[in-house]
């Protein structure tokens, strides 16, 4: 949150007023700061930069085109996961070799696209898979490269829903199973066997878990150069998490210090593909206080953001700082106690916050901090709410970069019977 | 699920072989049968006909505009909770002396148009709210009227997320605080008070805390008639469960059964607002199977469908059961073992039923049944995936309700700076 701070009371993106955001652009609305994205970015490259990785950003933690756009010419590639996010790559002027594709369920269209863009690579998480992608190529008398993605079944110690490296997990193929796919890989007559994936998971604090799955890694390279088997490329995917203001991550430059060595040796060329590490921190989601309420069992700050807009507290109980937007005296409305932030969907799953300290008045504005990533790539209609906007303030100048849905957004691909 | 049956091995939507619809129209695909719908309407409106019942049909659980008429046609009314939900509402020809508007977050633009609007009533969910209410009406010179949302402090028996009646959460008012409202009701010069509104939860299977909190009300209701306060209605709200092929629901007749005896003797005009009930075994998702996976831990059937297109499994832990839409030999590829069924968005959380017994094969058509209430309607973009389309079948005809998104609807409100 380098780039958000409060002056004189009142919170700021870089050198812009955060209430004037809202007051200009409404509510809910987040609001990303491009020099702390590409601050997070440059910070991962100069890390890297002895053996010049290539870095490509998982669109799916923001896929807003203005960031995509923003990291690609920095200098990022891109890390997709669909057909959408091929489609959002090549809109923002991605050079088809920065793109790595990921998914477990690739399909047909989406493989030709990608093997008729001429993509850096796939990476394939099932023999049936690597099977479908060499037939298509085959069809498209062209050549897919693919890595092979490793589920290497260790446990990084984050939330199971985004744990992806155990093998009780539908990622990735076992190493046995990978070696069995490069010593056969003569079979697969128009794949080119680029390289080995790994990645094991999201928000990962700890340093250990890349570690030893990097090292499990690098004894199938061994085991495959003395089979002569040449790769070109180790990606050893993203997961690398960020301070959500309760429990520390980890830096750049230990992330780096830990694992570059275990890099060399390889003699690979680098791919890392972080996220969430670069945008996550960057962004924050802005509301407005619509009721505060209270019952005899507990206090509640209704506000106009809800789950549709934001669904980490309610999926994965995910605890994010809320702080309003203009700090003020304690003597307010309702004093800095605890109180559930909710929004006005109707479930009690819709929650921003519980039991928070918050002084806020009923009309003021506040902000769910380190909304960056995994915050609008989300957002639903549920409720028949309104997606909410987006606004990007770079060189100290906001610019909307996803306007408020309309009511007849809503309905737009509906026919009435 | 009485309208999706089996014949000659073929599953059918009414008449229409679900196949031919995944064939036409693609996958993911919402299916919904148009006479289980007025089939589930009509028996609550049977059960309820000798008291008049309003059935004000909860529009979140499936909003589809189509989906509405049909009810509205039928002579339901509309149970909303959004400025969205009231454009689907006007949009779709429900009459507004039929709408009913609850949420614990109305904000200013959505009352007055809800006022300006002629609304039956607002549930109104806090003090702060009625006086905003009374407020704007009073500047739009109009009256409003509304019924108070009592929280009975009552546990439905379901899942946290969806349970609404308990005073930890954040709906309606404690007892003491409506009647403490309805006897200042002289203070809220623009306010005709209605009557009261209960609503203790969703997916409820039992019938005793529905009884339960009718008759905490019923008390109330006494009470109130002693100090002179005459009400006009009661709304007992929604939460009827369904059978999800788990657990047995109750019928319309045993929920009439149970609650008509506490209504009658109230004398006031009745207001149920189902939804789930409605809906929810009147829709499938079908999906296709891209890979079949298989690991020294698990199988996997990847689909084509993904937590975007139907959140329930991940959010709630919904179990539902899934079926091939064409029944088969077992001698196919995946025998009928124990699989997960998951997407292909990448996270674990991604699944649509863990340890299901299906026997299926590489590009076969499976259905997710009971997924029509609170499927398309929590649907997302996440992974930049397109929302799926909507299919309902009337009359044995299949009319595409709801457009597949495309690429370009991803980003029709991005702006590339």
């Amino acid at each position: 949150m380098e780039y958000f701070k409060f002056r004189r009371k009142h919170l700021y993106c870089e050198d812009v007023k955060v209430k004037d955001l809202a007051d200009k652009y409404g509510t809910p609305l987040y609001v990303y700061s491009y020099r702390n994205i590409l601050g997070r970015f440059n910070q991962l490259k100069k890390e890297f930069s002895r053996i010049r990785a290539l870095i490509c950003y998982s669109a799916k933690a923001n896929s807003n085109l203005s960031v995509l756009k923003a990291l690609i010419k920095e200098g990022a590639g891109l890390d997709i996961v669909s057909g959408g996010e091929l489609y959002r790559a090549k809109r923002c002027g991605c050079p088809a070799k920065k793109i790595v594709y990921a998914s477990v369920g690739k399909i047909e269209e989406e493989i030709k696209e990608a093997v008729n863009s001429g993509i850096l690579m796939f990476n394939v998480e099932s023999v049936p898979e690597l099977e479908r992608i060499n037939h298509l190529a085959q069809k498209l008398k062209r050549k897919a490269r693919v890595a092979i993605r490793i589920n290497p079944d260790i446990s990084p110690g984050t939330h199971k829903y985004i744990t992806t490296g155990k093998k009780e997990t539908k990622f990735g193929v076992e190493i046995d199973t990978a070696k069995r796919i490069f010593l056969n890989r003569n079979k697969y007559k128009s794949i080119v066997f680029s390289g080995i994936h790994i990645h094991i998971g999201s928000q990962i604090t700890e340093l250990a878990p890349f570690v030893k799955a990097i090292k499990k890694v690098n004894r199938l390279i061994g085991q495959l150069k003395e089979d002569n088997v040449r790769l070109e490329y180790l990606n050893i995917g993203g997961g690398l998490g960020i301070d959500y203001g309760i429990r520390p991550a980890k830096t750049a430059k230990e992330f780096a210090g830990a694992v570059m060595p275990l890099l060399k040796g390889t003699g690979l060329k680098i791919i890392l593909e972080p996220g969430r590490f670069i945008t996550g921190n960057a962004g924050i989601l802005v509301s407005k206080v619509i009721y505060l309420k209270e019952n005899s069992a507990k206090k509640f700050v209704v506000v106009d953001a809800a789950m549709n807009d934001f669904i980490r507290p309610s999926l994965y109980g995910a605890a994010h700082r809320i702080i309003p937007v203009r700090l003020r005296a304690m003597s307010h409305d309702l004093k800095a106690k605890q109180a559930d932030v909710v929004g006005p969907v109707c479930e009690s799953g819709d929650f921003l916050g519980k039991n928070v300290k918050i002084s806020v008045g009923q009309g003021d504005y506040l902000a769910v901090l380190d909304t960056g990533a995994y915050g609008y790539s989300m957002a639903s209609n549920y409720n028949s709410r309104l997606k909410p906007a987006e606004v990007l303030v770079k060189n100290n100048k906001a610019y909307l970069v996803t306007e408020r849905q309309s009511y007849q957004d809503l309905v737009r691909k509906e026919i009435i019977i």
